[in-house]
């Protein structure tokens, strides 16, 4: 298959500069057509100052540029590329891609430069589809995420289970070598089965890790409840004043909308169905309980606020119905009272004013620590991506089937297929496998166009 | 004056990629502290990939980047400087800037480096003037008129009128030399008039292409008026519809607004008042004439709709009200009609069909060629900027107190400290004498950061 030359804009247009992004072999043979220096013998990883020039009977100057020149195999590609730096006019970056396309070179797909390394074997997948995680990263812990995933955290997690998967596989064969000796088998069965059980636990944290990794992605989402007038609408300005100008700061980014959310050390945290909350008291009223129950089935941690000790009966229904949430307990207008410590029910309590802002850091760390995220400084590995998850999920059903075979006694040779399997599975993570055409572009149609 | 090193964010966030840029003496040691590559002995316009790297006890890596690395004088700014082109996510985009700000850096002002690149003696003023006219340009001919200023355009006339007037100002001094001999006074005269009233013309020209600069600037008003159900609402959108996804391609770039416009041969023209076009017929004649006044007014192409011969009465009318306009009558509806000529009025008529868009590329050329703009391709030079333009017409009034000496006799060294005038004048467009400091603070406070 020939390789043509792409050409793409790589920035957002509207700043003081735009960069258009070149690679191919004939990277640097178009350019030259339209550049005011030959740049077919310029050094790698070079800048070059000059005019990009409309190649008319009377030539137009577009524009005086940067370009930096990189050779195959030391690009982001792989290939000949180049990158050229203009003023940041919509026109002129419309005119230079326009030019470029003239002289043969093709809009890049999203994701085109990404997939030319990993096919180029730059980048293996996971890492691939870290880049857009990465460019997509907004707060501290979705880009220790993207930048661990980058940097092969889960391609190296992978080669471990690998490791052992193939010793598993050598030792099955051994054994079957040795399968005249049937005082050897049992002793060597149970030291297999033990080996197989490690990495079907390693399997499962890395699956189990989804959600979180999910959920830390998308922001954790955070309900609510309580009665009317109780301050929960207070208490949502209260928690998102601080945040507010980087809220409205992400406006233009990936977020199609902007929600109602909070950083809380480096995590987000997303409220639900803040629209009833934002609501007149007397719309809340009649929308009701349905509601409630709705944002609670959807939070991951709910916060119930209460002004007053509750019933017993209210405690038993809100700890049923967060029965596998966190609860929060929050006892707001701690300024009207003196304080007095409910009587009859003992529950831990967050004690604050959210019309005064008092104890409200109290509040935001316990939400933190309910939130219940790993340390991100430690070298595990989380799984944020839902194709590498579902490809955990059915390696694990092919482990098992390995695992039940070994128990039933079954032979080597009949665990092979599955234990390949396995395997193979796990290698669709990183691409290790050949990777379909159509899988590939499914991977890179949700990267921006640029990259 | 120590000088600082800057640093801010050159490209619009929210694209693949970001670019930071980094300006000062201290530009390559500050990178050093974060970057995975000591720069210090990097050579210019050179090209490094490396890891930026948090200072912390446990250092985080912010980012996988590229590092273009520049040299005093042979910069943008004419300072030693640096590009780090990022991943475009906002998160990086801003820990890279702050990591940047806590070892050493100060965020630039908008436009600061292309202000030190003008105090480095890289741009004069007008060129500097030009790079955010370059960036904003959104056409062919905004752009043109930008790259010819950025270029040197404006610098190159006025060196020649600095050249003129300096000849001048020698000329004088030798008639003072020769004051004694009263014979050869007159002779001389008449010739240095003439070049003084050469010199005038040429600051007139100048002066007078301000209108036309900023006529293409911001577009070329035109307004559409006529009798109700002639068929305005329907032209305007056949007009506007070929030209929509530029229209709309516009958004997020420096117009706040988006306005009726279309592009013709690379020239924006924009419909004035278009709300009252849009608005239905009722309300259209409820407002009445003093709309169509104030449109014409506004306006500096008036397309007139008919779809029937008007009367003497109506002509005169509208020929007077468009007596200093541009005005274009359109004949519409012609599939209706046998295309019957009119009998008793006799005036050029672009003859449409608006509905079933018959003819409107002639219309189109009709409105380019009533726009009068010049062929662009010439080295005409175009004043665009409100202030050359300002300061055109004081040099012309000091210019004028020279010629009006000269008519009535005036010796020599009295006209001479009008000729220094109008040379100092001349020369504040170029920033060629010493420029005030707020003056230059108002000249880039209209930049973009990161320029």
């Amino acid at each position: 298959m020939s390789v043509d030359t792409i050409c793409a804009l790589a920035t957002a247009p509207g700043g003081a500069l735009g960069i258009i992004r070149i690679s191919g072999p004939q990277a640097l043979e178009i350019l030259s057509h339209i550049f005011s220096k030959n740049l077919a013998d310029a050094n790698p990883n070079t800048v070059h100052f000059g005019r990009l020039i409309t190649s008319d009977a009377v030539p137009e100057v577009i524009d005086e540029v940067l370009v930096s020149v990189f050779r195959a195999p030391h690009s982001y590609t792989g290939e000949d590329s180049a990158e050229i730096s203009c003023h940041g006019s919509r026109y002129i970056l419309n005119k230079v891609l326009e030019l470029l396309i003239q002289q043969g070179c093709r809009m890049a797909n999203p994701g085109e430069y990404t997939m030319r390394a990993y096919l180029n074997g730059k980048l293996d997948l996971s890492q691939a589809e870290a880049v857009a995680d990465l460019i997509a990263s907004s707060n501290k812990a979705t880009h220790q995420m993207a930048m661990s995933q980058l940097r092969g955290g889960i391609s190296t997690e992978l080669s471990q289970l690998r490791n052992q998967l193939l010793k598993l596989t050598s030792l099955l064969e051994l054994e079957l070598d040795f399968s005249d000796h049937e005082d050897l088998e049992f002793a060597d069965r149970s030291e297999l089965l033990e080996l197989a059980k490690n990495i079907n636990n390693h399997i499962v944290r890395l699956a189990e890790s989804f959600e979180r990794g999910q959920a830390i992605k998308q922001g954790i989402p955070v309900a609510i409840v309580g009665k009317t007038n109780v301050g929960k609408s207070t208490l949502l300005n209260a928690l998102l004043k601080d945040d507010r100008a980087i809220v409205s700061d992400v406006h233009g980014t990936t977020r199609d909308t902007i929600e109602d959310t909070i950083d809380i050390n480096g995590v987000t945290f997303r409220f639900i169905d803040t629209a009833g909350i934002r609501q007149t008291s007397d719309q809340v009223e009649q929308i009701g309980i349905e509601r409630t129950y709705a944002a609670i089935d959807k939070a991951r941690i709910v916060i119930w606020m209460i002004d007053e000790e509750p019933s017993q009966e209210e405690l038993s229904k809100i700890t049923k119905l967060c029965e596998y949430k966190k609860l929060i307990t929050v006892r707001n207008k701690i300024d009207k009272l003196d304080n007095e410590s409910f009587t009859l029910v003992k529950i831990p309590l967050v004690e604050i004013s959210a019309k005064h802002g008092v104890h409200l850091s109290d509040l935001e760390q316990a939400i933190y620590q309910a939130a219940d995220i790993p340390t991100l400084n430690t070298a595990d590995v989380i799984v944020t991506n839902a194709r590498h998850y579902e490809a955990l999920c059915r390696a694990q059903l092919h482990l098992h089937r390995v695992l039940n075979g070994m128990a039933q006694n079954i032979s080597g040779d009949l665990l092979s297929e599955d234990l390949r399997m396995t395997l193979d599975t796990l290698a669709e993570i990183t691409g290790g496998q050949i990777t379909p055409n159509e899988v590939l572009g499914n991977i890179f149609k949700n990267f921006c166009v640029g990259k």
